[in-house]
């Protein structure tokens, strides 16, 4: 079970198992306090303080980012202090990154690295639970997570989503910060909080500390990507912002200008808040949008025996107009994706008291979230009509190859569909130790063994040890003849036809000319 | 009326107004004859002759564009022939055509001198309405038209097509092509109709000629852009093909090559012409559905005083994943977007008897059509609540600035709306003599007077006559203070104050920041 709580001694377990006892708050203190004269001393070295609230998997990125960042002369720029809660949940992402290691697992080495000599030899980053580290901050960036009730609710009225630990968070901010300091918030918000929200909940503080003077707001939301290239997507990247007043954008700037490369990738000012917020619902809901307008093309493409991939590949030549286009796939997954056109429809209705329904936009979500029955259609197909009493190998719980992330993956929805429909269920993923959403599932650990024992096999993602699997898993020849979906594209065709000429049978997900083939059969 | 039946003689009346007369059967009987003798003295001449099926928008510019083809030594390739039918709705193009000129109205200055350099200088291009013109043909280009019965039905199960009329021309190329032709269809045709429909009819005629040996049949679906790069987007753009087996397949490669750059835009040859036949529909009904999906967001940030085309803006830089996104505008106009996604579905159920329905594909063509009613609710607002007895100046019948192309304009539903509520409307547009889908509607000519006796305005494409409208307009400034709705992005942001500070009232579709800076009060 994760995330547990230790009997006894309060403890936070990390997702790798490794325990961290939570410090009395003497004791955590003290550590504060030490880091405290850290930063002062680094202001006097002419540095500025930087605190990022949340070391979630933006918030570690964008701290690490942060203290690699040096000036024209190569001086480090910024005293990063990270900030996160006391919790069972969160300690540990303190004690970790305390240690010089880094809170998430990412295939980019830049991120470990970053936090190793940020920590260890610069000495000039840190983490810390206590709320006072406001108080030394010149920037103030919000990475704190922000969710709809219900991923799983697509109607307009039920959307549900609440506020107040995202607002508790900026009270907090309120109550300790400068009064010139800037508070940047890149958590994707409701359109409407910077103005809404934010400024209110801060402005209320900062008033009952006696502080008149303007508050520097902005939004600047970001678009790291989990992959190899996590820091370049922070430092070399597009990013649009917005202030509250100009004031407030031109200090954004300055801040954003100081680790984006902003010669390659200029930065963009939109008029105002609401624009910026609802930007970065619209880029995720547009993506979303097309991965769920290709799905009904892929169920069509299946019946009809062509090959949709190719036929995608034929007109992505079309730069500018159609390369955009999405492939055939097993679902969504992540953290943004899944949630953020919730998110625009929620904000419509509560915030801005909108008469609009984004009805196509929610219509996609739903659609995506469902995607992964049509791969148990086609399990279900294969195994003669009934999955009750199949051994089911699941390869490939992440959502993106070779990344060790598990959020909201469309993998749940399967498991959770195949053992109701009585199918036993072993789950294989290179990727990962542990499937934290899913803490009771055990995974495989050899990939040929788990073949072996199935009667049939999905593949969700195209991991290396899955993709040319014919060649690439030792002792795939030797393997009962299993019944296989590709479900993301992970198998070549080449592939295909020497396992079906082993006596494999299998279907693809957006593959019609596999079933021209006829590899469905025996 | 356009087409009309003169009483008496049989004529054909061109858009432009300009009557031909139909000749009898034994006049266009002895033209055809002078023409076969043209193709054979070319074909001894080591030519090519290319028979062109239908002289539309396609099938003229197709005709014009293998005229002008050369080898690499400057030698023409081909002889061409275009063929349409002897009806009165017909005949003209036919006419026109051998007269030099473009049956089709383009700003694309080099599809008239294509034409009128091909028959008056090298006599390598002439049009017939005699069915014999396809025996003289090494391939056959079939782009006839093929549509569904009713655009405004997006239900899938009361989708209705008639392949009737594309059948009997595909009959008629059976009756007299040589037996080793290619017949090559451009047309946007449902998903199985080569193999389904073409094959069999084509085989039908050559089996009763006593014709044995293989057909040569393949499908290379056209992406003529209108615009100023017509023939360009011929010549010098990317194109797929596939053939029924693999003979067709090659002479279609062969073919496609002679015209088109290759060496920038390399063909792609798809495995089947199924796979060629769904790429055309679905790489419109991409089109077709981010245009849709980006209305529900317009009608969001219009709520919200968001300017939606700057977010968009910020979000396109993001190549390759987010470049493709649509801006806000007035509706779909158009022969291709309009209809494609419904013939995919009319093939899906009636062709492939494929049990899916493209539910979002078919909703973003229903959002599509009606989007020109938001523009109607912004007239309705600016007019007070009624637009009983208002003069609507409705600027803007073609669907693309500055091409005179009316087909499926959105304008259509507007203006009936406009009417059915009881307004007066004026129209319009700078680049088009009259309006062949309202032939009841008078084009007004002067804009300023047509503005000058209007309540209200609305501008529905960007036509050069209407950007930057405050100073180019000639007397705009005197117009008695008008109501605006700008549908298309057609009016700056410096234009929309400076008529605004004259007293006219403005409301943008997707322009939330008008209506914050509350330019629809007086």
């Amino acid at each position: 079970m994760f995330p547990f709580t230790h009997p006894g001694a309060r403890v936070s377990v990390a997702p790798d198992g490794t325990v961290y006892a939570i410090p009395d708050p003497p004791a955590l203190e003290a550590a504060y306090r030490q880091l405290a004269q850290r930063a002062e001393t680094c202001r006097q070295q002419g540095r500025q303080v930087v605190v990022v609230q949340g070391l979630g998997f933006v918030g570690a990125a964008v701290a690490a980012t942060l203290a690699g960042t040096v000036d024209a002369a190569g001086r480090l720029l910024y005293f990063v202090v990270g900030v996160d809660l006391p919790s069972p949940s969160a300690y540990w992402k303190v004690a970790r990154l305390n240690e010089g290691a880094s809170p998430i697992t990412s295939p980019d080495p830049e991120l470990g690295a970053l936090i190793h000599k940020s920590v260890q030899v610069h000495q000039n980053l840190c983490a810390t639970v206590c709320e006072q580290a406001y108080a030394l901050a010149d920037v103030i960036v919000v990475n704190i997570q922000l969710d709809v009730t219900d991923r799983t609710e697509f109607t307009a009225a039920k959307l549900d989503l609440d506020l107040d630990r995202f607002r508790a968070g900026l009270r907090t901010i309120g109550r300790f910060m400068r009064p010139e300091a800037l508070v940047l918030i890149e958590t994707t918000v409701p359109i409407g909080t910077c103005t809404q929200v934010a400024a209110p909940t801060l402005n209320e503080e900062r008033a009952r500390r006696g502080i008149t003077q303007s508050l520097h707001l902005g939004h600047a939301y970001e678009r790291v990507t989990p992959g190899p290239r996590y820091i370049a997507s922070i430092r070399r990247f597009w990013r649009s912002f917005a202030g509250i007043d100009e004031a407030s954008a031109h200090k954004v700037r300055e801040f954003l200008s100081s680790f984006i490369d902003t010669k390659s990738y200029p930065l963009w000012q939109l008029e105002d808040t609401n624009a910026s917020e609802l930007g970065k619902l619209l880029e995720n809901s547009y993506r979303a949008m097309n991965i769920a307008f290709i799905h009904e093309w892929s169920l069509l493409a299946e019946q009809l025996g062509i090959n949709l991939f190719e036929v995608i590949d034929s007109i992505r030549v079309r730069k500018g107009t159609h390369d955009n286009m999405r492939f055939p796939g097993f679902g969504v997954g992540g953290y943004c994706l899944t949630k953020d056109s919730l998110i625009a429809q929620w904000s419509a209705t509560h915030l801005a008291h909108a008469n609009v329904e984004l009805s196509m936009t929610l219509n996609a979500l739903r659609v995506n979230y469902s995607m992964p029955l049509h791969t148990l259609d086609l399990l279900r197909e294969l195994a003669g009509g009934s999955l009750e009493g199949k051994t089911i190998a699941v390869c490939g719980i992440c959502y993106l190859p070779e990344v060790a992330d598990t959020r909201n993956s469309p993998a749940e929805l399967l498991v959770d569909r195949l053992k109701s429909e009585g199918a036993r269920v072993m789950v294989h993923d290179p990727c990962i130790e542990s499937w934290p959403e899913r803490p009771g599932v055990a995974l495989a650990q050899d990939l040929p063994r788990c073949l072996a024992e199935a009667d049939g096999a999905v593949f969700t993602v195209a991991h290396r040890a899955y993709t040319r699997l014919a060649s690439a898993v030792p002792g795939v020849g030797r393997c009962t003849p299993l019944f296989v979906v590709d479900a993301n594209n992970v198998i070549s065709d080449q592939d295909a036809r020497t396992l079906h000429e082993a006596g494999w049978r299998l279907l693809g997900v957006g593959k019609g000319h596999w079933r021209r083939r006829q590899y469905q059969c025996p």
